[in-house]
């Protein structure tokens, strides 16, 4: 028991001392009723917090006697040797960056769970015939460059390696500048066609497993997303003086949009199954005066489906109605539809070898998707991928009152390390 | 012909010059095609530009020889004598400060007409009975301290002198200290008993007028007005991970009150007739993310009419319908009336001494009602009083592309003049 106790311990510090970084004033947050709605964890990649925090999670590979590598993209590796072979890599972990104001497991959960995980391996005497990497991935969050997923994008050939780089964040850092100021420009590019597998444990994010009290969720689909971003223009005018007959309002033409988006969203949810979301998230009003008739109206929209055509008649049904409405309301409807993240599909080998884990292990389970997106949808384009998803207290997340209890945590690192070590044999047996 | 051209060019040069203070860069504009969409005019009470604009109309109703008092809320009164009695004032005036932004013809037309129809008055010798006045009220578009219309309130006895003086601007400043601090915190209290009638002469701010391509609107009544302050609190969820039936959405509830405003409106006009306006004028939308399930959004709502008992109906039929809302989208709606400004019924008798006016310079009128508010509200409650209002180019106010063409500007002086000629004479024939 005393061991149990200490491995446990030994986690929980990891995951409380990696919190404090970007938490101002810095502190450690070990238990929910700690938590501060106004003080989340702030670290963009480039940032002094970001610094810190990769520094620390370096600091511990090497205690666990990983070897440290950085690549050209800032993504860092802690390698455990293969007994057997020095390719066919399993690769496990996920990301150190957050958003703005997020929460302390987002990422760092699955970073120090692998490293728990080889710990546990170590000391057991486990020998694994294949290597097992550690990896950090940069900038998955897009809180400080232009696009999310941004380690994973370039190591996955998604993306280039120059044309990552040369992103710029709010304050005009490029990206190799903002990882050579912190000291994570690394010069080797990482081979893919080294790697095996990819597991990346994640906070769920959504309220599902914490609502039907279930410890485990493997997850079989990763959704696809579309943004579309929309601009109604009207014409401003004062609301005192302008008949209602004689009114061009924007956000009369932007309320409609609200609804329909969420309309549509059921309907396809309704008729074509899946797991169709769509939200407007984003609407900001000029002039915004509470006597003035609002002259312009722009809204985001969120869509996302792991069944890539249900995003499409989504996107298409909503843009047919959003048109309509220029002749009804006299306004202008501009749509701009960005590049959509395609849904990603995971590999079946890997949930079933998370599934015979989790019941090793006791534990109960479910199959889902991912409405979130992860460094494992690009990761699954070039390796056999899984993911191992535990609860959020009541779905929280991206926010100072998301939470994990330790008893989840402890469940998901079991499951992980069960399933590094049948992944990591050769026969995988 | 000559002197015509010189009494048009007079009042053209006090307005365009007037219309340069709290414009940056300081410029000048003198036609439509000079107006820049960014560049308007911003001087609310106690700013630097509020005194200079004050400064220079001063100096204008020396020049007209007017004698110039100042009282404790900071309203300017210029005096012309009358040649039979000392009381029964005839007032005409306007306002100086503006919105953020506005436009140059907004309150100074109503204060530089008055100046230019005594200077007529006086160079072809008419014997005014009773004495004139022009009135610059203070604090007309509350775009510094909390409430509009705050000379004229303090005035007609509708607020008290203290407390109106108390009011804070943003900077925390008091409307006493900031009258003081532009040299315009006066030492009497001017009653009303020696009051007898009041015409304002105003820009329609509304698209009436120049859409029906007549030059004079005697105005009838003056809406009332009252603001609905809304805030709906759902919960703010990951758009991705949050099924479409686990969500507490408040903008998909804010889209539904925009709506039920706008059709409350119209079905209340159809079925009531009168001029009932409501607008949704200010949503803001919490935390505005377009990846997040909105949580909170507030709404800021507009409902004007002359009648009252239309507007209690708006208000009542409006205020259920957004209480339904909380059980069918688990929301909570919260729903702050402010104070309403009851419509105000303006004089019969100056009405028609206005289009007894209008019809001897030979210009067309029509009577409407007024959908903004004015200080005439205030001063109707207490003396006979009239407006005269001219068109506005596309009825736009409250921006920096308003305009009022110099001939429309020119008729309503020549209403205004023969108005003030028959409302100076003690038989009023």
């Amino acid at each position: 028991m005393k061991t149990k106790d200490n491995i446990a311990t030994r986690l929980k510090k990891d995951l409380i001392m990696s919190g404090q970084y970007g938490r101002e004033p810095q502190r450690t947050v070990s238990n929910y009723s700690q938590l501060d709605p106004d003080k989340g964890v702030t670290r963009p990649t480039g940032t002094e917090a970001n610094k810190k925090v990769r520094d620390f999670c370096v600091q511990r590979m090497l205690d666990a006697n990983l070897e440290v590598k950085i690549d050209m993209i800032g993504n860092i590796y802690g390698r455990k040797e293969g007994s057997k072979i020095n390719d066919g890599i399993v690769m496990c972990g996920s990301h150190l960056d957050s958003v703005l104001n997020g929460g302390q497991f987002d990422g760092a959960l699955g970073v120090f769970s692998s490293i728990e995980a080889i710990r546990r391996l170590t000391e057991e005497h486990f020998e694994n015939e294949r290597p097992i990497e550690v990896v950090i991935f940069t900038g998955e969050e897009g809180s400080a460059f232009g696009s999310t997923l941004l380690g994973s994008a370039v190591l996955a050939g998604k993306i280039r390696i120059d044309d990552a780089l040369m992103q710029k964040n709010t304050n005009g850092q490029t990206l190799k500048n903002a990882l050579e100021a912190i000291g994570y420009l690394g010069n080797f590019k990482k081979q893919l066609d080294s790697v095996d597998c990819f597991i990346e444990t994640h906070i769920e994010q959504g309220p599902v497993l914490y609502n039907e009290g279930i410890s485990i969720g493997i997850v079989e689909n990763i959704v696809g997303i579309a943004w579309v971003t929309v601009t109604v223009t009207g014409q401003s005018n004062h609301a005192g003086t302008t008949p209602m007959k004689m009114r061009k309002d924007a956000l009369l033409a932007a309320a409609e949009i609200v609804t329909a988006v969420n309309r549509n969203a059921n309907e396809i949810l309704k008729t074509r199954g899946s797991g169709l979301v769509g939200t407007v998230g984003k609407l900001v009003v000029y002039p915004n005066g509470v006597n003035i008739v609002p002259g312009k109206v722009e809204l985001g929209i969120d869509i996302r489906d792991v069944l890539e055509e249900n995003m499409l008649i989504m996107i298409e049904r909503t843009r047919t109605f959003m048109k309509e409405l220029e002749s009804r309301y006299g306004v202008a409807v501009d749509i701009k539809i960005s590049p959509t993240h395609a849904p990603a599909h995971l590999s079946m080998d890997v949930m079933q070898i998370i599934e015979d884990s989790t019941r090793r292990c006791g534990l109960s389970f479910k199959r889902m998707n991912s409405g979130a997106g992860h460094d494992a949808q690009n990761m699954a384009t070039k390796v056999k991928t899984g993911m191992i998803f535990i609860p959020s207290v009541d779905g929280i997340s991206h926010s100072p009152l998301e939470w994990t209890t330790w008893d989840d945590i402890e469940n998901g690192t079991a499951v992980l390390t069960q399933t590094i070590r049948t992944l990591s044999k050769l026969d995988r047996k």
